[in-house]
């Protein structure tokens, strides 16, 4: 269970209390607050606090353009040319904390996006739960026989069975350990720094993680893509429909322009401009490798 | 005049709309919101949002301390311990987000701290004010003759009128031939982008500057401090004014362990021990230069 | 003249004497080494340091992925896959440090690209040189009738004349004031970081700029393309000639899939296959503003 | 053994080819370059590459202050100065690029530094070698009863034995599992990106870690403090040898202004004047908490 009874009449009380602020309001995320969307089987993502809307974007793009912006008439077409024409700087003026609970090899892919501001439930100070990431049938698949980096088919019977039960038991067995060295009965018990190292990865820690608008969007267009690795793709697609409640201009902009957009290389639209004239453009003459080849043809077809 | 009607009457129009939200709020700066606060002879700086106050410090320090915190029994006291420990993290975890209108030499070393979010004014898209700071009298200093970096004396009568006169007529001609060289009257009119250079550094930009309170405290230490220049230690100034409003237990411990801090290097802690002992600790003894036994004894006495 | 005698001295000096390292080397780059490239009228740009070579990008890249890379059979190709698929951290493992002397409001542009290191020239402690920057005749246009944020065409006659004649005699009073109000004869001498306001932009400053090459390249897309501001476009110019030299792969990579590539829109996208196929698209079907029809014809056509 | 006969080999390689650069050399950490440092039971540190030295501090300092420094009549003055008025671009100027093998649970530590590049060794890409941290008998530490985030006494006899033993077998165990998960010898073998989450804190990892001098003095304030985790100190214990050797004014300005050096709050600094004074100051006329009260204590005997 994700969220324990604690921590749910925390967030009913913190929602049952309704405040006044002069603040730019979104009504769109504030349905999200507090709230903990569960991620795997046993994370969550709720959003804490967040600054801005759609409109403090614009408004900032106006302080930079002055008068000159009064030629875009509305705020939805002024959105799409900055994001069209990679003006980040507007997309910084909208901040999100979000509370997220996540596997920690999740984690270590998640850091190392590093312009973010970043808490994080700490071993060496408190003893962590027992609870550890065991993917669903559906999430468990062999190594890709194509991609060094990637997942092939699900696997199946008994090699299932046993991946499963190897996850469990030693999950397991490894924080009874970590328990027992720490343990006081009888004994000094070990430092709390230390017995930490006896758990595996996918134990689950859980931080307080904050971030502008554009460096979101950044991380969302790595971590979102159908090459980021599953578990922490489900993070970053509950983190898209938050994104899309609180500033749905920017999001539909961001899914125009940078998700379902696509990069060609000189080469490539060399190519492009020849087969829209009619040429008969083929991996031989088109002056790219076999792999790029393979990626342009999926861009076209 | 810092502030046009029509940014007063926007500025009331914000200030009469209270919304409700979910969000942490913090009364003190909730007054300040939009106000335009007036710094040098046309400046400003007004608050446009906010995030987080002094519990939300707490709350993301607890997050990473987890169990462990409730030792610590207020906020206060743990706010004074995070900062007295050099624990930065959780006072990332609030920010900010200012209007300022300021001359450019002013926001030339402004914007030398990093770790912000800005929208400036773009003087190759849009056309600025003739608007110039002109320091008040008692701001027109000699050069220092003890220190390459700072002011000495206020300046008096016939040198103090030759200079502001010469400051007041170079903005002003120079402001006229920018406008007569982008005219368009019986002309093409000189590109923007080109024009602006015949500006002086005196003239007034403005910008968003959207900041955590980590790194505003940072920026505040050194230009709130005596040895940052007069103009841009009032912006500093008024904008811990603010801070103080917004997070009071966190303000008050910057004062107490920044601002009115000292930092002692090995030898001066030495020379302290040794003197708290009633040894006679003196210049030649105290293996330190000149420069820093200066330093010292300014901290001790 | 944009180098001094003595500065030329000092660069002959340190050119003179080769001094072995077991550091990684690039051939390339050493022949750039302290060599002070002339840029606008004053200006340079001058390698003072650099750090790794093609090489290294490889190098961090096959300590990313192990045994892995193997499949990978050379660095070009290597280098050009992770500049396609934008895996930027290798390319952070290159470093160049540049000192450039450029006008204010170039470096006011330039230093908004905040990843860097940089020590200014400091107005507030010495004096600065009298040292402007005056476009040459092909470099003085008019402002862009269809866009805001852009140059026409070339002013003429009379006009230029009159421009120009303004620049000069505005910049040279604007130093005569600047020099009469800090000199100390007969006078007390206004203190520099006051008199420095009186000084346009057009004035020259110069720096330290030191950044890896993954936000050189950043700063290059954005800085040598074609909307970018003529007076940095020119640095960025001799820049990319610079890295050229230094990392010949990686450069090469960058143009074929940043500076030469183009980013289509998921409308765009789909236009383009409709296209590809014999279909009739036109702006009234293809779904994009006219803006977006207009830019995406000038990527096809 | 941490370093492999192959890696050796290289080294060897790396060592024996000097190059001639026009470039800045400290020989100091010439000597070290490729060298790898032994950390712990199976890390390593070594010197990949640095840029600039002592001198490259002062001349990045001296383009900042131009004709004024020259006052300060030497390099190591100045550099003191600069440390000691906490004037940090200077520093910013140098850069050490680091090879590291370190268990993923000091990774995690490290890793909180974001102003840094990093490479990786990827668990997603290619398979992690069986090798963990296992604690030397001395490092075996019970938890602190006075510091939640501490280490009491180091466990003896039968509780360390039995430490050891968990830790040893749970390494040993995971491994195993781990290998048998990928194993493709009659079934498809686990995706590597999942069979990593089985392995636990203490398998070591390895990264190409690259930092300016400033942020890396930072880290080693911190890390080489005496409350940091003693897994973490022995690297920058190390790193601190390696720095000294590169830039020695700097590291002993570092290790006199930084290291050695306290901050007192301000009402430290005020209690100490009045115990100059000759006043009896105590705990309760002290204006501190009681904890204050001892870090103050602590400095001042």
């Amino acid at each position: 269970m994700p969220v324990t009874p604690e921590q749910q009449a925390e967030i009913d009380a913190e929602r049952s209390a309704p405040r006044q602020t002069l603040r730019a309001t979104s009504p769109g995320i504030e349905q999200h607050l507090y709230t903990a969307h569960p991620v795997l089987d046993h994370g969550f993502v709720r959003v804490v606090d967040y600054m801005g809307d759609d409109a403090a974007i614009c408004q900032a793009a106006r302080v930079s353009y002055g008068k000159g912006t009064k030629s875009v008439q509305n705020d939805e077409g002024l959105i799409r040319y900055l994001m069209r024409h990679w003006h980040s700087t507007p997309f910084e003026m909208c901040e999100v904390k979000l509370h997220v609970k996540l596997p920690v090899f999740v984690a270590r892919q998640w850091i190392r996006h590093r312009t973010a501001n970043v808490n994080e439930y700490s071993a060496r100070y408190s003893i962590l739960d027992r609870e550890f990431y065991i993917p669903a049938p559906d999430a468990l698949n062999a190594q890709s026989v194509i991609n060094n980096q990637g997942r092939g088919e699900v696997l199946q019977g008994e090699e299932a069975a046993r991946v499963l039960d190897i996850l469990k038991s030693d999950s397991n067995r490894a924080y009874d350990h970590y328990e027992s060295m720490i343990s006081a009965e009888g004994q000094q018990g070990l430092a709390r720094e230390l017995a930490r190292m006896n758990l595996p990865a996918n134990i689950y820690t859980q931080w307080y993680w904050k971030v502008d608008l554009h460096n979101l969007l950044h991380f969302l267009r790595l971590r979102a893509d159908s090459h980021a690795q599953y578990e922490i793709r489900v993070y970053a697609d509950v983190i898209c429909n938050i994104v899309a409640d609180w500033v749905p201009f920017a999001f539909k902009a961001f899914e125009d322009y940078r998700l379902g957009a696509v990069t060609m290389s000189a080469q490539m639209v060399d190519c492009l401009r020849r087969m829209l004239k009619g040429e008969d453009v083929n991996p031989e003459n088109s002056g790219m490798s076999k792999r790029e080849w393979r990626e342009f043809m999926e861009m076209v077809e």
